[in-house]
């Protein structure tokens, strides 16, 4: 069997190991890398290797940062006894964009999953304790996702938390604004019934 | 608006250009790079600059070679009278897997589109000319797509290549071998009724 030259294989396999790529689009983008400039490429290598070169968590809050403290966490205009609890970086990005969200954050870097062996202790919920404890904490705000395994780590907080005498609270799960009740799938509908509001 | 750190948007706008990766692609394979080993890293950005540097066309029949000619060109055991014309480098790859074609082949890199601006001078069509007179050729499979750019091209040819008395033939299109006739389109239907053989 015919195959591109050993160079070109070597790309396609590397790539075909990112999230999401398969061995065409690997292919695809090989071939978008072979006719690039030379510029473009340099360019590109240098963004790779500085992003690992560079870019590291926050101590405090585990945020990506390029320095010991992200941006959030330096903030002083941000309300530090306000901490929202996520999951992954990308939900603070997720969170900032379309908020007025004031506070603090704390970044637990996954989601309990006892069936891939991640429990409490792989997880930053040490860190957390201690930043409540040490920071005055008012509110803590458990915003993991709203799948198995966020709901059992929102589960496993509150057990933790509960004993530290600090208001905890859930973000609300319901039907997404501008959506039709007709397309709503059942569980997110009862959710959204059980945790109706007064007018 | 928050964002990530300086270096992550670089890399996320960057993996964002790769064909077919939407932003929220780029954003995964970004932290599927921050995540991965070192060493991982170091060899895909190597992986990445030695495509550029070492893999080339075949100063033939521009395939893709790491020497001035390509492993197909280079093969004794080829019949080297007996040209197939494809659009891409990836045409070859997908005849040599399927069959048993022992001939060599010419890449023309694109197809004729003029709604792209590419006409017959930005083919290697006048390279396939030369070749079919210098290597006494007795037949050229014309085996560009059956999409618009490619059946134009092949007219092209056609009429270009009718005049140097060498048999000229096109592959053959119809309805894929263990397919369905019921789930096979109209014009495909109609190009296995047009091209029937004799049995």
């Amino acid at each position: 069997m015919a195959r591109y030259t050993e160079s070109m294989e070597e790309l396609i396999r590397r790539l075909g190991k990112f999230p999401g790529v398969g061995p065409k689009s690997a292919e695809r983008m090989a071939f978008y890398i072979l006719h690039s400039s030379g510029q473009d490429v340099e360019a590109l290598t240098q963004a790779i290797s500085k992003v690992k070169k560079s870019t590291g968590f926050c101590k405090q809050c585990n945020n990506l940062s390029e320095g010991d403290l992200c941006a959030i966490c330096k903030d002083p205009g941000r309300d530090h006894t306000l901490i929202c609890v996520v999951e992954e970086p990308k939900d603070i990005i997720a969170i900032e964009k379309g908020s007025h969200f004031r506070g603090i954050y704390h970044v637990l870097l996954g989601a309990l999953s006892p069936l891939d062996g991640i429990g409490p202790d792989d997880l930053k919920i040490k860190e957390l304790i201690s930043r409540i404890k040490a920071l005055g904490v008012k509110e803590v705000i458990i915003a993991t996702n709203s799948d198995t395994e966020g709901e059992a780590t929102a589960l496993y907080l509150t057990k933790v938390i509960r004993s530290l005498k600090v208001k905890l609270t859930r973000i609300a799960f319901g039907v997404p604004i501008g959506s039709d009740l007709e397309y709503a799938d059942q569980v997110t509908l009862s959710r959204s019934l059980a945790g109706r509001r007064d007018l």
